[in-house]
């Protein structure tokens, strides 16, 4: 393909917030409503009748202000903003019981924040597992002096469908024993997909039905409309609740250009994989064929599948809508092919003109994650605790001091010396808790993510984890269990990417650095939805004696200890 | 049967909160569970995992405290004590948005209020439809001094249960256009049904299937256990989201004697009609045979029902476990056979030692309900307004005087003269509306309940209408529209029977009083819940100057404006 990216570097990275800024102001209503996302029916979360939800696309500076109504009927709701590190605005982050308290039924919360520098994000539901229901759409942060060149652009939203209801998983999940929700019914791209048929039926004779959905139906996969010899931007985000993705182009090499919001130095693949939380930009350049048709294939990866890949088209200007592609869709590498998925992972290198990352750090977290039987229920650990939010959030517990709102005692800042990550957990102290790790402001600080055996069988899971409030550093991946003062000296300091979700790989482990330049309370978790449901995730509180001082709207606190602490200011 | 009742005269009506007291306390965990209420699996709301709920057993004068935590994951939760008036406490009256917010996820309400007489009551959740998903119990408040004499007694607490999940009915019967639920799959008895099957299968050779259950399983019907030649009271609660109900002993015959929690004059029939919301207690007088075992029936009337009986079993002390009765289950009366409905009704008088209402009344409201389109809705209303609940609670805008918070305007106390009542509704007016009825303190109010046509074909539907707070006089039933000046000539006001509930038949008017003695805002609404959801209902507003006085924990209020009002009275 060539190198399609000309670089203009001078300073990539703060797009200032600038007096032509605009302001992009929304009124959503969230609201439950049939839907046919996979040609069956169910229920999903719509944003203003529209699933997903409305695409906000908006300029680097610009304002965001979404009003959001919750009208459902007995649910609180909230949306975090994923990838937007809410600098100041802490609030407005969007996650249930750190940064504020769900929006009651029949309530408006407002959303204030500015997005300060360009980037492919989405945002979602963040409170039990409605973003698995459905409650998320994409925001676009454009830059006003865009380095990449190309011709036309097309959002790629992937997630995954259950047929059965995110309540029943909910519960299934918390149930004693466990019972596991399973894999996805359908992958959905930008929320249509295909249950029990296969647009690609026709090549394999038998078996598996040709689906019939119609032009219109909600079901029905949009189609990309491409020129010949043309570059396109595909903006790609996967909101799964559980499956890692792989997404490849029939005929098509992709180059990636960007990841969570940063740019990255540009390389070329036959396709790529892409975790819960993660987002890429790839450029696709089309070929001078004007009436082809390609196939475009997102599979699963890193569990059997057992759901069947979300096919959709690239469609060439002069071909018609009747036609079909001639060749099958391109095949998923194999999901257990974990060597392929770590390659992929190791090419990604930050783009010029980004400054490399402090060369030391003040402060390291090696955050081991177990999977563990407490008091029968199933849960997943991280240094022993299985994290429960509690009602009231974090951010306000700081703010007034209300000491009683969550354990006051932290986590480890490691585990064991003699836990051996290659067997299941021998660790019965695991206890669910509610501590977090505090951080002064303007230091360094690396985790490393820790992988182990889970509860039973020879089986270590992939865990693609997303920082709040932060783009990290990817230091370096590695296998097996982290020897500290000497794996270390593995890390990538000169170009590693900047990212906001990492993926921490069977048996392995994964280190990050970040620096602690934005005062608030940030939710750190894997993005799996059913794990953090199961407590797999830690909190950060960063710039204590700062919060304090910060103004965070009264509605953002209004339930729990805070709530009470609010209506009670008057009298002290 | 005879009259097994002997009346000790005096004065019935208060058992004065004494000095001996008691404090009954509890603590509630509102969850999920996984249940088998009809033999097949599904989810219910079950309080401290038992489903139904634990029962209260008081004694008139005693005060109840129950600390409700809600572990639900994302909803609200609340619970009201249905037959309890509440008097001084109408915080506690556990309907939310009326009378306080829901309880967050995470947080804990405590309800505290004193039981002041004797009756069977029951109580349940008033959240979106939360009553139908589970969430009830039986609450029992004896009298110190009981003038009914009889040797044991039972619960019976009816509902009806859905596969489709209550999150799924409230959205279908949302949905433009509105999706009807359906009759319920199952009838259950304390939360036991059988479906898909029948315990009297082997009457009716071929068709409906034997029950396979296990004695131990949960929808295994509890048999209740007597001795002959004794008197038993059976206290009946029906808590169905719709379903009329019919109760019938084989063999035996019933001895009505409480109807809501009063006295009535006792009257004895083969079996009885209980709607929703009502309560009775019927005395039932065994035979002198040790070892027969007779079916009790419960069956649907009043829709055409395509739900099949719940059975369980009298079983007299002898007779073996394994035994089944040797004649088949009493068959529940025609569904449509409304003068046999009438009939029932109008033997209801209340018990001798109880005062006559008041002759005369300050104010008249007539109440006419009619289904309509509003934008294409389905929706219920009375007097051209359909009930919406605001976010914030009446009693608290209210009582701090939040005027932004619901419609100032009343709804209108009457409907126009010329509407037809026979003919589907021809009211286009017809609004979505908060604005409630204003009473002042000490006064005779008479609520006429107009029934009329639904919205396609010749159909008039039942309501079962409750009110809050209250016992009401029920004054008389009528066919066809209420004649002003005309009809009150007929209101029985020598013995007319003390409920909270009283139903409206098809194509005619049912006429109650009660007295404005109890300060408060009070819900009065159809206790068909998927009705309720759909708007049918209208709100008291009582003693509104001694409601400001009143003391209502913050807790009550934290949400919507009456939060917002708490948060910011220290800086008026």
């Amino acid at each position: 393909m060539g190198t399609v990216v000309w670089w203009l570097v001078t300073v990539l990275v703060v797009a200032v917030h600038s007096a032509s800024a605009a302001v992009i102001e929304e009124k959503w209503e969230v609201e439950y409503t049939f839907w046919w996302p996979d040609c069956k029916e169910g229920i999903v979360m719509a944003i203003n009748g529209q699933f997903p939800g409305p695409t906000i696309d908006a300029v680097a500076g610009d304002r965001v202000i979404i009003h959001v109504t919750n009208k459902l009927f007995t649910e609180g709701v909230v949306i975090h903003w994923h990838g937007i590190r809410q600098i100041g605005t802490p609030w407005a982050d969007g996650a249930a019981g750190v940064t504020q308290c769900a929006i009651n039924p029949g309530e408006t919360f407002t959303y204030n924040f500015t997005v300060d520098k360009a980037g492919t994000h989405f945002y979602h539901g963040h409170y039990g597992m409605q973003r698995s229901a459905g409650l998320y759409g994409m925001l676009i942060v454009r830059s006003p002096k865009e380095k990449l060149r190309y011709d036309g652009e097309f959002n790629m939203l992937l997630t995954d469908w259950w047929h059965q209801s995110v309540h029943s998983q909910e519960l299934a999940l918390s149930s004693r024993p466990m019972r596991w929700i399973g894999e996805p019914q359908s992958l959905l791209i930008n929320g249509r997909g295909q249950h029990n048929c296969s647009q690609a039926a026709y090549f394999t004779k038998g078996g598996v039905r040709e689906c019939t959905f119609k032009e219109k139906d909600q079901c029905a996969p949009q189609t990309l409309r491409v020129e010949p010899n043309r570059v396109y931007r595909l903006r790609i985000a996967s909101s799964t609740a559980l499956a890692s993705l792989n997404l490849a182009v029939e005929g098509h090499q992709l180059e990636v250009v960007e990841a969570d919001g940063n740019y990255v130095a540009p390389f070329t693949v036959n396709d790529i994989d892409i975790y819960s939380g993660e987002t890429y930009s790839v450029l696709l350049r089309t070929h001078s064929f004007p009436s082809k048709i390609y196939w475009i294939s997102v599979g699963v990866r890193g569990r059997k599948p057992n759901t069947p890949p979300a096919l959709t088209v690239l469609n060439y200007v002069d071909a018609p809508d009747s036609d079909r592609p001639t060749h099958p869709p391109p095949v998923t590498p194999r999901w257990d092919d974990y060597d392929r998925s770590k390659a992929f992972s190791k090419k990604i290198f930050t783009a010029k003109g980004y400054p490399p990352p402090p060369e030391k750090s003040h402060d390291q977290l090696i955050l081991l994650n177990t999977q563990n039987l407490i008091d029968n229920y199933t849960k997943w650990a991280i240094n022993n605790v299985s994290l429960s939010v509690p009602a009231t959030p974090y951010l306000g517990s700081i703010k007034y001091g209300i000491k009683s709102a969550y354990d006051l005692k932290s986590p480890g800042k490691t585990f064991t010396n003699d836990y051996d990550i290659m067997k299941p957990p021998a660790n019965p102290n695991t206890k669910k808790g509610s501590g977090i790790y505090n951080f002064p402001s303007g230091i360094v600080v690396d985790v490393i993510l820790q992988n182990a055996n889970v509860l039973k069988g020879k089986i270590s899971e992939i865990h693609p984890w997303h920082l709040h409030g932060h783009d990290f550093w990817v230091l370096g991946y590695g296998e097996g269990k982290f020897r500290r003062g000497i794996d270390e000296k593995t890390y990538n300091l000169k170009n590693p990417p900047l990212r906001n979700t990492v993926v921490v790989y069977p048996f392995g482990w994964t280190a990050l650095r970040f620096v602690t330049d934005n005062p608030g309370v940030w939710f750190f978790h894997c993005h799996i939805e059913p794990h953090l449901h199961m407590g797999m995730g830690v909190v950060f509180a960063e710039g204590v004696n700062r919060i304090g001082k910060m103004d965070i709207p009264d509605e953002a606190l209004g339930c729990g200890l805070t709530r009470k602490w609010l209506m009670n200011r008057g009298r002290r």
